[in-house]
């Protein structure tokens, strides 16, 4: 029989003082008993990072460090926690939930939000290909220091490095503008206050912003993700939203069965902006992905990403063991074999395996380095990688919205089932992208069944990041006559576009493309960045009735 | 029986690839026997971080986060490691060696350098109030980047950001000479450079440097301490020679019974500088603190320091437990308390203890803040201070000789038996300096039983840091008729110095100055800071023969 823990019964009060000792205390009781129910009667509760519980976490695509958590569910096997549509309203750099080491966890009816979101928003008053004015809101508060703009939050202050331009009237990016307007990355810019409270940004833009758009601020790294699941099983959101967050949305990892359902990343109140990264990204879990009627809008990236981990061959230790490197610096730390795994060798020019084994034995030496040992270690070439074919999870998004967001829609790569349908996506790039490469992102792995079907494209591409609709682009230096993926099929779907390319298609063996319907618009100026609907390159077998 | 387990035998090889993985290798190897002892036949060894072992280690008055290490030496009990005349050398960003959770841990003959110094230094060739100029060896190779002076390392790259003039004919501190000239601490200064391969260093100096002098160009914190030791036990190093290091040479906490014998901390090559802080540093350690025959010299910072963490009050959470906060930024993440332990509450005000209490649980929140419960919690005012009384070492000072380095001697605060003997002192500060205080350094605590006989204090206090060679000074805002300190002898001392003050002492119980001979100097221009020898303020039971 399960008991309810009440958080206000520990002294956790739905006003802005810090409820963030008090819900430890009721976690502590939700640990000494067996199902517990964790409960937030319906309010704001506000969480500060000088008591919360630390630890050091590696979480692929953010980044890894110690991380303070308002609610850290760690090692919980049976737990619901229920919000009652209350708030948990973060202060500063710390993070929402990690859950890790925990099984059969359950959150429902809760929102997450930051008081002082780490980004900011201008509205657009004057530009040019070297400069733009803008006014930013009091919601927004700002200070100029030695020419560059600074954004003073609680405990953290960061510049701008990064913008983003909107349209207000689709409040979705505007079309064709580039990060930055086409200027350089993760740089700090020369700002100067003019007279009448606007602020103006000295940088080389090859798309300037237009007058009247909203200029999305970006600012710091992926330090603060909302929601983080690690190395648990069964593990359900319901009616779950993230508002905002310095990071990604829900990132989980080396996870059995994860559900959203009804759950949403959204922005809160005037802001343009929702999480500074990915709504939902899914790394080297396993069993089911379940995605269903969730809306993922205006976050800073792709609304969904499930992949694994290539991990580097660099050197042959000795018979039996490797020296393996994790390339990328967001996926440093993370564990991608266990002893009793069985692990694919992947060539990093053609992408595609040559061998198979099990490991026997892993050394982590720290974050980026191991020594893998395997019962039988072929030959490789230093730069061939790694994939665990343990850790493959099957997928299915439905009845779900994106749009609005920074860059392309989910990005599917996981050899499981993989089922999306009854979708309604508006992406400013590809609605999906099927891609992989072990060479730069070290994204794995390729797919072998998936079904794309009776969902609505709705003129997607209207921005700088997709090809086509579809996107199926692995990256491979050399092409052999083998395909990377398998087996997808797009039916019946939808597409309505402005634009004329639909599917792109790059070594598949088995595509098929049926039943779609084509709905001609004039949202957007036609980019004929394909000429036609389909084109598949280095595919096999591929059916179309196009 | 003790097993020899020779690194060379795993792949070390004594030439410049890096013998990390094989050092692992042997390691390992000794740990599958009792009482091993790894070899390292004589030579030079080097390692570099990319496959070396890394932790989270929280090392106090150093900094906090993931360190790699060339040796870690991790929950052993019975090693000893032979060096034969070895060097380890470091490359980058990472530690020379680690032990913690370890027992009966012997290293002998060895010393730890690092092959590019994570500061350099420039011979002055002019100077101003405004700007110095200097010419910069080759074996520091820099850059100016944006108008900033910056040295490139291995996998790092430091701004200058401080500074500090030697002398060559003394190759000690010039006299008088001020931290960074007397201009701000930890800022990046303008540099040009000049025709001739001289560069520029704009900068509002107090005590410009003279022409001729070595200015030490100091760069970054403390992340490469040389070597650690964290909870451990019967600790001995013989003959062991840190030459660099990026932090403390050693520095161990919350360990029993650490001895240095004929170890040094000193400059390798044409260096002027040798570890960037502390030469020793002893934190909440217990047993004894040995340190024999021994030389620490050019370190920027003192030779040694024993004490132990005041943590502060902030908060009464219930009637048995409180929010203890750890303040200083050097000494989050260090463990203060165990469930067992004897905790003296401190007032901040008066630095005198108003209750004792033990512990009953600790909970850890995050690396700055903890709750600690009691059995009994006297009342407190926010900003009071524990101690943990079950963490006092005794500390034996002899045959040592300590020079040339930035700062202050020994800083001795521990209520532990203490004996300082036959050492040879001259520092620029004070060459023994018995402190404590509960509202900046946190640095705990009184000294109950301290003899500092027949050493010999050389032309003590030639620079900034100090008030006589004797400094006993704790920081307490309100002065009681209640002494901190307790039983400090002083005795047949000869005292060789060019100034006057020899000992200055506050709130001290039981000061004894006796027998000890004065020899006035020319070596350098009287400071007077003092105007007699000894001078006692708030003391009690003064016995002097002067």
């Amino acid at each position: 029989m399960s008991i309810e823990i009440n958080v206000r019964d520990f002294g956790a009060k739905p006003d802005r003082s810090d409820a963030t000792l008090a819900v430890l205390s009721a976690l502590a009781a939700c640990r000494a008993s067996v199902d517990a129910v964790l409960v937030f009667p319906k309010g704001d509760y506000h969480f500060y990072p000088e008591t919360a519980h630390e630890m050091y976490a590696a979480i692929s695509n953010n980044s890894h460090g110690l991380k303070r958590c308002a609610l850290p569910l760690l090692g919980l096997n049976g737990l619901t926690v229920k919000g009652n549509g209350s708030r948990l309203v973060m202060h500063g750099i710390m993070m929402g939930v990690i859950i890790s080491a925990s099984s059969d966890v359950t959150i429902e009816d809760i929102s997450i939000d930051w008081e002082h979101p780490f980004y900011a928003q201008g509205d657009v008053v004057d530009a040019s290909e070297k400069h733009f004015d803008m006014k930013i809101p009091s919601a927004f508060p700002y200070a100029i220091k030695k020419d560059v703009l600074v954004f003073p939050g609680e405990g953290c202050e960061f510049p701008l490095t990064h913008f983003l331009e909107f349209d207000p009237a689709t409040r979705a990016v505007a079309y064709m503008a580039l990060d930055n307007a086409g200027s350089p990355w993760h740089i700090e810019r020369r700002a100067e206050a003019l007279a009448g409270g606007a602020v103006r940004i000295f940088a080389d833009m090859k798309t300037p912003p237009k007058k009247n758009n909203v200029m999305v601020l970006r600012t710091g790294t992926r330090h603060s993700p909302g929601i983080f699941i690690d190395e648990s099983r069964d593990v359900r959101f319901t009616n779950v939203t993230v508002n905002h967050c310095g990071g990604m949305g829900f990132i989980g990892q080396n996870t059995e069965n994860i559900t959203l359902s009804h759950c949403s990343v959204t922005p809160s109140g005037d802001r343009m902006f929702s999480a500074s990264a990915d709504a939902t990204h899914f790394v080297y879990c396993r069993g089911m992905i379940r995605i269903e009627n969730c809306l993922f809008e205006n976050q800073l990236d792709d609304p969904g990403n499930v992949h694994g981990i290539y991990g580097r061959l660099d050197e042959r230790i000795d018979e039996k063991t490797a020296l393996v490197r994790l390339v990328h610096h967001e996926q440093v730390g993370i564990n991608i074999a266990k002893a009793g795994e069985r692990m694919r060798f992947v060539s990093n020019r053609t992408l595609l395996p040559f061998a198979e084994s099990t490991v026997t034995g892993v050394r982590i030496l720290n974050v980026d380095r191991m020594l893998v040992t395997f019962d039988a270690l072929p030959q490789f070439s230093p730069g061939d990688v790694i994939e665990n074919m343990n850790r493959v999870p099957d997928l299915i998004i439905t009845g779900t919205t994106a749009r609005r967001n920074r860059a392309r829609g989910f990005l599917i790569t996981t050899a499981g089932k993989v089922i999306v349908e009854n979708n309604t996506l508006s992406t400013p790039g590809s609605a999906l992208k099927i891609s992989g490469d072990a060479n730069s992102w070290y994204e794995s792995g390729a797919v072998s069944d998936v079904t794309i079907r009776n969902n609505k494209f709705i003129d997607c591409n209207y921005g700088v990041w997709g090809r086509a609709v579809i996107d199926i682009d692995p990256e491979m230096p050399e092409f052999s006559d083998k395909c990377y993926h398998r087996n997808i099929r797009i039916e019946q779907n939808l597409f309505r576009t402005f634009d004329t390319g639909l599917v792109y298609a790059r070594s598949v063996d088995g595509l098929s493309f049926t039943g779609n319907i084509m709905e001609k618009t004039v949202s957007y100026k036609p980019r004929e960045r394909m000429k036609q609907a389909l084109t598949a390159e280095h595919c096999a077998n591929v059916n179309s009735d196009r």
